[in-house]
């Protein structure tokens, strides 16, 4: 089509909202229903106003605007993302894909195009969980699987309450979350891995996402000296949990699948030099985009923590942090992402998302796909976070034919 | 002999030094020269006055009570140990060792026992090692291993310099440290370790004591998103830790020595669950009695690092923190030990000291060796710390036995 977004107008305003949420040091600190979160809210809203937008807050703060074009009563083609942050961010997290989401519907309106279904921008409250739990919280709560009241108790790690929190900034809406079910779901993001930059691919299309599973392990052993205590008499927490760390990852790799492990965290009691640990506590990340696979994962897991119990005589106690199946997304969608990209003569690869969207709650209730663009050196969450501007433009530009083409269909 | 220490006062004396710097928890932290240890060295001097001995501090602040006896130019025999504690310690770790030779002198001295030389009890200065570095200080400075004036000039980790903190409690004495070197020296000690107790053994004829070889290990890999990252495409530096902390275990177990490898501390950075870790910091303390096969032990994990390095595509960096060769005791005072443990109808064995002590350092001097009594669990540097009374006293006579046959002994 030879309509196209307002490139440089997106990098614009991916910096402007990027310079919103820097504290002394310059760090990026934009994190949910803080000072600096209003103010970019602010911001966004005011650009939808700017668009013509008609702006919608639900009763979890999720921010939406809406182009009420086409038959009003046929389901909406909904896209968007969050703008809320980590600590210590990257500027294109989640905002990438609600200003490009933004620049598309602009880019129709402008041209008069014609659309047979109204057409939304979504800012989803509390992506990151940073500060409140669960993360990906108002896409849930949008999607049903978390009841708004729920949400609105959520206690942040600062003491502070959610619902309050929001009232505060002036963003509690009265519109119940799920006011609308979207016909179908598009959500625009920088990869934050590898892959795409690695085999030299300018355009992802998410056909699923991997499952989640996080859980923290506490192994209890015996603290004893360092010098005096014979090998054969030890029981020592922290060469079982490094033998759990190094099982983790032999095992994905034997099983040859594209599920991932990860220890990130740990820590050691008492924790001194000379000292066998009595106490070892660590965390397991494991994800793969099939179910059955993340399961049998755990569960070997599992078995193998019986057996060092036995074999150790340590005490094994596992506490499960959070937990998510993986997400099919939507087979037709994802080909016309292809079939877009390869119409720009963009590279384009189908692939899985390791990390967690917006998308895979709201894929709850509508058919629903994503588009990746790459990451340099797979970084995100971090300040080095960067994309180049052509793969952002030719990215939004994906999602603009994509949108078009459903925005044609005729509304049932 | 018919002479024997009293039992009663030597229990009820560890048990009043033992009280000696309580905080308001009641643990024991009579650390080198903080205020508490002050109060300790003061009851401790009042003891050998009260016995009659003369009190001799050294510019280090090691503390010495003389008994005159014998030829007066003849070289003395000496006992000793230290009374400085860890952070929430037990009360024998040192003080038994102190104490039971102040007992001994006291014994012989009441009965006109006729000593060829001069007997001396001494208390070690800093032997922890918590607050100043290196630790087993006073006894190295007097043995000759560390100047006296780079020990004054330490800084603790508080901040405060050893020096001043000696004048500050009125211990920097005038005396060079070494101003005599003993005709032998035998320690008295714990066993902190779990051998006595779990052969049924009651007394350890201490032939000789392991080297110990710290080390600090610093892994760096590279932090990436734990979802989006494939497994082969990770430099996961906690992965490359845990590989090391396994193989230090399997390797001296493989060697079948009776050298021990532990790693008591550890760090991830950043120590997030979903970021794999870009950063490894942890410790290795291995100790063998065979100063080869510690330099074997020593050049394996070399290699296995530089091995790892290679293959997980890591960088590796090691600090040495302390090394110390193993020292050999003198075999003639092993006897005489087990000598007096056979005549007192106990069950003695010779074996291994795995902890660091003072007569390590004063064995470079001259001929020394230690007398181990059981640790009820094996548990030292903690409020459990335990001995039963009676192996105490048993432990303190077979030392005034071992004493009373070196005394009889003509002096050159």
């Amino acid at each position: 089509m030879t309509i196209g977004i307002d490139g440089n107008r997106l990098i614009a305003r991916l910096r402007e909202l990027g310079e919103i949420g820097r504290d002394a040091d310059g760090r990026l600190i934009r994190v949910a229903l803080n000072d600096a979160e209003k103010q970019g809210r602010g911001l966004f809203v005011s650009w939808l106003k700017q668009a013509g937008l008609d702006v919608v807050i639900d009763r979890i703060g999720n921010i939406f605007g809406i182009w009420r074009t086409g038959d009003p009563d046929a389901a909406p083609i909904m896209l968007g993302s969050h703008i809320d942050t980590v600590v210590n961010a990257g500027i294109y997290d989640g905002c990438y894909g609600v200003l490009a989401g933004l620049e598309v519907i602009d880019a129709l309106k402008c041209h008069a195009f014609e659309s047979s279904r109204p057409i939304i921008v979504g800012a989803f409250t509390n992506e990151e969980g940073v500060r409140y739990v669960p993360d990906m919280m108002g896409s849930l709560v949008f999607a049903g699987g978390l009841s708004v009241d729920a949400a609105l108790a959520a206690v942040g790690h600062d003491g502070t309450v959610l619902g309050r929190e929001l009232a505060r900034i002036g963003y509690a809406g009265e519109t119940e979350p799920g006011f609308v079910t979207p016909h179908v779901y598009v959500e625009l993001h920088i990869e934050q891995g590898p892959v795409l930059e690695r085999d030299g691919i300018q355009i992802g299309a998410v056909e699923n996402l991997q499952g989640i599973s996080w859980q923290r392990i506490t192994i209890d052993g015996t603290a004893n000296h360092a010098g005096t205590t014979p090998m054969a008499m030890r029981c020592d927490a922290g060469q079982a949990a490094a033998r759990v760390i190094t099982f983790v990852k032999d095992h994905v790799e034997r099983a040859g699948t594209s599920g991932v492990a990860t220890v990130g965290t740990i820590a050691f009691h008492p924790n001194v030099i000379n000292v066998i640990p009595s106490r070892a506590t660590f965390t397991v990340d494991l994800r793969d985009p099939d179910e059955a696979k993340l399961k049998a994962a755990e569960a070997a897991l599992a078995d193998y923590l019986g057996r060092l119990a036995a074999e150790m005589g340590v005490r094994v106690a596992t506490e499960r942090l959070a937990r998510f199946e993986p997400v099919v997304f939507d087979a037709r969608v994802c080909g016309l992402i292809e079939q877009a990209a390869r119409e720009h003569q963009l590279s384009v690869r189908r692939m899985t998302s390791g990390a967690g969207h917006d998308a895979q709650m709201i894929a709850r209730i509508c058919p629903a796909a994503m588009i990746f663009v790459p990451s340099r050196d797979g970084i995100s969450h971090n300040p080095r976070e960067h994309t180049e501007p052509d793969q952002l433009v030719a990215g939004a530009n994906v999602l603009l034919d994509v949108v078009a083409r459903l925005a044609r269909e005729s509304a049932p």
